[in-house]
């Protein structure tokens, strides 16, 4: 499977399980390191219709080098500020129910724990349950240029967290290839609605 | 896909979504402007098996013109309201158990707020997150001639809105054409379950 | 499709849907009046994998008739005793989570009513949402004898029902064929589901 | 069917329910007694696309016997243990939103009872919903040794058990053979799900 027919079925799966929704959710995949070009979803599209021709090849700066029609996704700088800071391989931008609200819930800590729970063994690097993961908060911003930088200096402080959200708005998540990526979003969904619904239970909690 | 073809094949998709159990929701789109012709779904038929032949066309008095039999959903003269209020190309009249709830819920302010959230960026001609959605809600009538005039006096008040309640009914939205109109579905759907969740999250919020 | 593999294919797309899982749910209709013929889903089988073969004929006194082999459900004296009381061409008895958990919230009441919903209009003979639907639980019992006898009881007292629920045990439904007791199921589990959700929206309501 | 190809089509219809999410849940099918000789799942693999390959052939101390490459789950010995301790013919882990956050909610009693269900009856050996079900919390462990040792101790006190929760990581369940063992996993999932919105709807219950 090319990095586009990939990103193209991840997409599809990705729109049926809720996360993608209406022309949400944004997807890529490095191509090359040198000179850095990534493969990603064409802005506003309909994620359940997605085709391999769908996605587009962007430069380091977030321009459209293939094909000369189509516009890369809004959050294209996003994509490039995560790649080059943590030398991800494929970034993964959902927007499913329970990040949306809990990015709201706990938007006055900037930020939440997830903490004892195996499933973070899911995510890369973590050996233990008994690991405390940080999920940061960064605020909505139709300012791209502004929001990218929040976005790095966020990951600069917290070199070693494997997703973020923005508040209203969905998650971010990555890994050293694609497979990594969606396995990142797979264990964190679970775990926020887990921790969506664990607090439902006891309110006062 | 004949407009007919695309009526039925959203009709099973929005079924098998839980959005037209039972013989609920109906579906319509434009098929001409002079003289006004729409295709809309017919009464009381089971949309998880709903095929092209089930569609009909009716005028812009809402009388069947084909085929001969058929009779066309109760709520036809709400989906010709919409149409020439607004210049809707398409009319969807969804009923999920979010858009019941909250239709309910907020009864007694006739309507409520969806603001902050990204994904209103997907109702066409909303830009920012920063946006303001208005629902309104109108209360239920089997008086399908009541109905509608409240429904026109609505739209004039709120020409603006991209979908309104119908208490413990459902909702109704639209759009320039089918993929446009079941778009803002997707979207809708997805705020009012936000919105529903985030509340039951913090009950006295 | 004959009775059996209607029965089959309702069994497994009910199981799919989550009401019908293990081996729970029972499904029926009748073959002949005179003498008194019902097709019924045998015993303690897993639905998501039920056939045409899987289905047994008995008599109006629940005894199998054919196949020589095969034991009927337990519960074949409760769609007997509907069968005969109301007349029904088939009755489904559906084991979902939402009917299982308000079997039991409402226990102390005897019942609950729901009203004022749209979707009420899907239950045959109701034109209005205006209609005020009773709702009984029975008390469970594994004496199936004494079950079917309080049954026929509480069926004589409320003759216009819908459905019934018995305590942490699910949902009976039925009507004049297959395809109208599993409109009636679609119908009801929404209801239940929207008024259970609505529930938890205000638990002080 | 093989052992093999039995397990990755439960694997991955185990995953698309939720049940298996990123890596997480393992299991396993006795395939000889003399000498015990267990098919189990690979560790670390994504079970939405787990194949009869991927199944590996362990003794009765948790060591790989074929194929020669491959590592086992890492809770190897837990499935050793329950097989040993019960005679089970199959074990299966999973790893689900309800069993994580009932795990955790009631830590402190070191179980919970699930009584008074129909569903009850679709537990091995269970005649009446007023049987009462003991499940069992075990605090987690990255140890796998003492995880075993505790859980053999635990299966010693509560020999008629049908599960255990392991604290924020999931379900174990078994049977006689991976059919009885699936359908277990049915009902107490559904169990878990529906103690829990029971108590959501109500909850100083």
């Amino acid at each position: 499977m090319s990095p586009s027919e990939h990103l193209a079925a991840l997409s599809r799966d990705f729109h049926r399980r809720g996360w993608a929704l209406g022309t949400s959710g944004n997807f890529s995949a490095v191509i090359s390191l040198e000179p850095l070009r990534i493969a990603i979803t064409a802005s506003s599209l309909d994620k359940s219709r997605l085709a391999a021709e769908d996605i587009l090849e962007i430069d380091g700066d977030g321009n459209v080098v293939a094909p000369s029609t189509g516009r890369p996704s809004a959050e294209t700088l996003l994509h490039v500020a995560i790649v080059r800071a943590l030398n991800a391989g494929a970034v993964l931008h959902t927007h499913s129910v329970w990040s949306t609200i809990l990015s709201d819930y706990h938007r006055g800590s900037g930020g939440f724990f997830i903490e004892g729970y195996e499933m973070l063994k899911g995510l890369e690097g973590v050996k233990t349950h008994e690991h405390r993961e940080w999920v940061p908060i960064v605020e909505n911003s139709q300012d791209m240029q502004a929001l990218a930088a929040e976005t790095r200096s966020m990951l600069e402080e917290n070199p070693r967290i494997h997703g973020f959200l923005i508040r209203r708005h969905g998650m971010y998540t990555w890994g050293k290839d694609l497979q990594e990526a969606a396995r990142h979003v797979e264990i964190l969904e679970f775990l926020l609605e887990s921790v969506g619904r664990r607090q439902m239970m006891e309110p006062q909690h």
